[in-house]
């Protein structure tokens, strides 16, 4: 049993929300109010920003009720943030800063709710500390709707993005073949690099009812071979439903989207801002089929739509959270939560806490595993099916309120 | 009491599809299996096409639990079509067709279900089913997500679009405003010439959590004053999110989609096929603020998402299919059903069944009426809140299966 070690926490979030990314905080926030070792519970406003610019958030003058109902509401409640730490031995500016915070609020526990770029900021931070002889314990948090973290079998939102794509693509499938004419769909899914995504629009095929054509970044995508692809769909019965992830890239490694778009813009961690696929290759096909063609782009609806949430990842997601608050104060720190699969005696899926070590995490992508892409490379294996399909199991057992989605009002009261 | 008509009914679906098309459907195809004046009930494969082309599916040898998921199932199952009936004065050929596909079939009760167009296809069959003498109960029975239909208080569709538009703009809300950078977000919705569906964006802003600027085709929209909107709203808070309706147009009447875009395709009824309208403004903003400027536009899931359908929108559409037989099978003819709104003594929403002429219906449109509109023509006033928010309510109660929808499959099985 590690020493006991008291003092206030903080929360924060970072990165691109989902929809479940505050059932996470709400299951660090609940069970740090209720731990007679963590004295304070704050919760940093837009994430590492709050801390460097002093804006946490009193997490103990919240409404319980309104704290339960961040697990179902989507987006992070505290704001979130796209900043990137420098690396320490080039510039501790902003490491001095967060240690000073840290001293002023006596901060003994870090939990940083995000994906590969938060847990490579929650990383050096719990590095900088250790160097620094201050006592923190730092833990990370999954969120991404991407599902690319190593080392962990899924990622808290992954499956309430996959259960929105693969119901929206069911939806889509009924409505683009309701008339007697030539149609052809593109739907376009987030995913730089790791098609998992993308995947789950094949769950809607799964059950007869999706994409014929599925296209993931972790296969160059050649442009006259999904024109055949097309042609052979199209020609057999006049419809054809195609779902691409943004990062698909020719063989030289260049962005489809840029074949009819101009140059993309990048973000603050030098990721290309990508989008309008679909339309770009709508505008490809147009013409050369006699259909209808129709770009659809899930855009933001895929990562908040939480009235479409897997209330499994609700509750995993809680879970990740509850677990970073009771692993530190049981004494670990420097590591993420994760899930490990596992079944139980009768072969039901059940889902286990593991950890891993923050440094292994930070910035290692976990792309579709090729026994779960199919040899043609537009579509999925039923390897695919079976991990996803427990993932997204659970409507979400939300609060409405005349007819609308009653979502968390924090009142977010500024420490002083 | 009208002379009893024993005879086969038709049931087509026309349009555009909507999440509850096939409620209404089903109210028909279920009231009409019951009735024993109804000897056959043939679903119409893609609305009058089917009848044109001979191909009208037996509806009952469907298994009644399959028919009984109609009620949630999107789009139309029975197949739809956009075909206009010439004027029967200038070329008859249809009417004879369909005349004797109805005598083949000893048709005696037709129920088309669709929109203005279709209203329009229903009423010429009925007065030329009358010229021709031939004795045979027409009724309509609507449908539209554009809630565009004169005479009833609200058309079936409207309230299931207007559900998943207002609760995708909250959810949308929360995400746009996740950062603590400059954010503007402008959200599509569909409507060509009436704003019903973009208004319903503001049912999120009622809630706190929605657009700050709604723009309808009830007003001329005047770019310069648009952007000194947004610029006001941005200037406040650095996020500005916008709602607008597809059809907006400046006071010329050139259509807003058509400044950045080529000139829009137009479809079999002659209307412009629009578009990409919020990208189109996008790409007008961008630049002239310092901001992340996102489109989205809900494309075809505001018509299909059935997961996200107002249960009472569900309800009321089976009770107008329902209605309609009734209404037909003791006398009546020539009218379309529709909704009337009453108060019962508590002062709660009730709705009743109406009964409009076909010929008043017929390709009248009804808009957005100005008190429902504010005066500076970017939002709207709590008379639509008042008016829309009793139609939303109900969560769907969908079946799942596997944590997908279970939609309903049909064995179609062509009549010989």
């Amino acid at each position: 049993m590690a020493e006991q070690l008291k003092g206030a926490c903080i929360i924060g979030q970072s990165g691109g929300p989902t929809s479940v990314i505050n059932a996470s905080a709400y299951g660090v926030i609940k069970t740090a109010l209720e731990n007679p070792n963590i004295t304070k519970v704050y919760g940093a406003a837009h994430g590492i920003r709050g801390v460097l610019d002093d804006v946490l958030y009193d997490m103990g003058q919240e409404d319980p009720a309104e704290l339960e109902l961040l697990l179902h509401t989507p987006s992070s409640a505290l704001g979130s943030c796209r900043y990137k730490l420098k690396d320490s031995e080039v510039d501790d500016t902003d490491y001095k800063r967060i240690l000073e915070i840290f001293k002023k609020y006596d901060v003994r526990y870090f939990f940083y709710n995000g994906g590969n770029d938060s847990m490579d900021t929650c990383n050096k931070i719990s590095k900088y500390m250790q160097k620094a002889g201050y006592e923190c314990r730092i833990m990370g948090v999954p969120k991404t709707i991407d599902n690319d973290l190593w080392g962990t079998d899924h990622c808290p939102g992954f499956a309430s993005a996959a259960k929105f794509i693969a119901t929206s693509c069911m939806e889509i499938y009924h409505d683009a073949r309701v008339y007697d004419t030539g149609m052809i769909c593109i739907i376009e899914c987030m995913g730089r690099h790791a098609g998992w995504l993308t995947a789950a629009a094949s769950i809607a095929t799964h059950f007869g009812q999706g994409p014929d054509l599925v296209y993931l970044p972790e296969r160059d995508f050649d442009m006259d071979k999904f024109l055949a692809d097309v042609k052979r769909v199209y020609d057999a019965n006049k419809k054809c439903i195609i779902a691409v992830s943004e990062g698909i890239h020719d063989k030289d490694g260049k962005f489809i989207v840029e074949y009819g778009a101009a140059d993309a813009a990048v973000d603050s961690f030098g990721h290309k801002q990508l989008g309008g696929l679909a339309a770009t290759l709508a505008n490809i096909i147009k013409g050369k089929f006699d259909a209808k063609v129709r770009a659809i782009e899930l855009s933001l609806m895929q990562r908040c739509a939480a009235h479409c949430a897997s209330e499994t990842d609700v509750q995993e997601s809680f879970r990740s959270g509850k677990a970073a608050v009771e692993c530190a104060v049981s004494g670990i720190t420097d590591k993420m939560v994760g899930f490990a699969r596992s079944k139980d005696e009768n072969g039901n899926y059940v889902c286990e806490i593991k950890l891993m070590d923050l440094s292994d995490v930070a910035n290692t992508e976990k792309k579709v595993p090729d026994e779960m892409i199919n040899a043609d490379g537009n579509g999925i294996t039923d390897a695919f099916i079976d991990y996803a399909l427990p993932l997204i199991q659970g409507v979400p057992q939300m609060k409405y309120e005349n007819g609308m989605p009653r979502f968390a009002h924090l009142k977010k009261v500024v420490a002083k």
